[in-house]
């Protein structure tokens, strides 16, 4: 098996050498991750300037890079041009800190495991939920190997990548896995308004989740509650429940716009 | 009427100004935008940086700002923080390009109309299918108009954006509105290798969209075929689908990983 790895919070994270030292048990692991920490950078893609890539020389990997780009940048580079073989996984993760409900459409690491999917690899994107910086990552990187083996043999989706989030518990402490949906996150106070030497307004975005009731099946809850959160997530966007509706707008309505001569 | 206008092409771009035209004769206008051109950052949010607000004072709006980052920090600065009147609708464009199947997962114009809903807003995203650089925006801006009149007098959904693409064509020969769901757009030769000139390697993104079987009731088929295309789109990207499947391989043997001793 090859897996291809990568990250978001950049090459020197503690959670992706975690998954090399787990993972290279069972697979040729081939490395791709941003020069720095990419928190925050979504589905976003470098359009406009050239991407520097240099070769990372990591132990108890086969072949390794170092991308001055984002982590879907990453993944399109690696399986579209850097790797001539077939990759049959990509992980993405771990992530230093949680992701979450609607807060999966920011992060990295779930957006590179999502271009995973468009480059036609399974994926898999992993967080432990945690922002200490001494946390332990081994039992997650273990849980992610045993997992994905286990669904590997099941059969993997190609259209849908799995988004496992961790509780930063002891083992012992975790009550078990659920199968999740996305719940939702919502933040108040969102941003801080400060002043520069001369008097120019800037922002810092910060904020606090907001404590919501949540659905008993969704991952916010789970994830609370002490269990591993696994969430299959696809990225067709289209609502089709509401096509009916906006196919009768269309009818009795729209069509006319395109002809009106009136504004 | 209270309507947000936001963009990725910048503040400067004439998409925009199109939009602030048409729509101040039917709403008051808050304007904010990138202070340059942010295509391809999805839905990225600045984490690691300030962000630096500055007012804008252009014709035709209520009030306006530019804004040192993301289409979706616009976003979200605006209604969380900038105007404290409730936003009736976001728009999101004119963009000055096609944002048409898989492609919206890259698009900071559709993620920013997807943080208005986030946000709470009805939202819709507006692209014209044209690289050209004399391309006339005016008669998509009519288009737009006329389209959320119709769409809000009917009802808009607060959880689904509405994403507008509008084919280059003179008004008498497009065919007609079509409401339709996601295609897929896929790429060959995306990255070109180059070399600066002390050797090191580069690349730059570039790549040409392949020519696919794409649904009847696509988006990239209804704008091929001269059409406009209305896709609903929502955010829970939970593949509901597998759910059934997932659960029964977690009570078979994902339950039991937690707890293994041995590895």
């Amino acid at each position: 098996m090859r897996i291809l790895l990568t990250n978001d919070d950049g090459i020197s994270a503690r959670g992706i050498q975690a998954l090399v030292n787990e993972l290279n048990t069972i697979a040729e692991i081939y490395l791709i991750a941003p020069d720095h920490e990419r928190s925050g950078t979504g589905h976003s893609i470098t359009v406009f300037d050239p991407i520097k890539v240099v070769p990372a020389n990591i132990p108890g990997i086969k072949r390794g890079w170092i991308v001055g780009g984002t982590p879907v940048d990453c993944v399109k580079l690696a399986i579209s041009r850097l790797i001539e073989e077939k990759i049959d996984l990509v992980v993405s993760g771990i992530n230093h800190g949680s992701n979450l409900g609607t807060d999966v459409l920011y992060s990295g690491t779930v957006s590179a495991a999502a271009e995973g999917i468009i480059m036609g690899s399974p994926s898999i994107s992993v967080s432990l939920n945690t922002y200490r910086n001494d946390a332990d990552f081994s039992y997650a990187a273990l849980v992610t190997r045993r997992v994905l083996t286990s669904v590997m043999k099941a059969g993997i989706d190609k259209n849908t990548l799995l988004n496992i989030n961790i509780p930063m518990l002891a083992p012992d402490e975790i009550k078990g896995i659920k199968i999740t949906r996305l719940g939702t996150r919502n933040y108040n106070n969102l941003f801080e308004e400060r002043h520069d030497p001369r008097g120019n307004t800037y922002y810092w975005l910060g904020g606090r989740v907001l404590k919501e009731k949540q659905h008993d099946d969704s991952d916010v809850y789970a994830v609370e509650q002490g269990y591993i959160s696994i969430t299959p997530i696809h990225l067709d966007l289209t609502n089709y429940s509401l096509m009916e509706k906006y196919h009768e707008l269309n009818r009795n309505h729209l069509q006319a716009i395109v002809r009106r001569e009136e504004t």
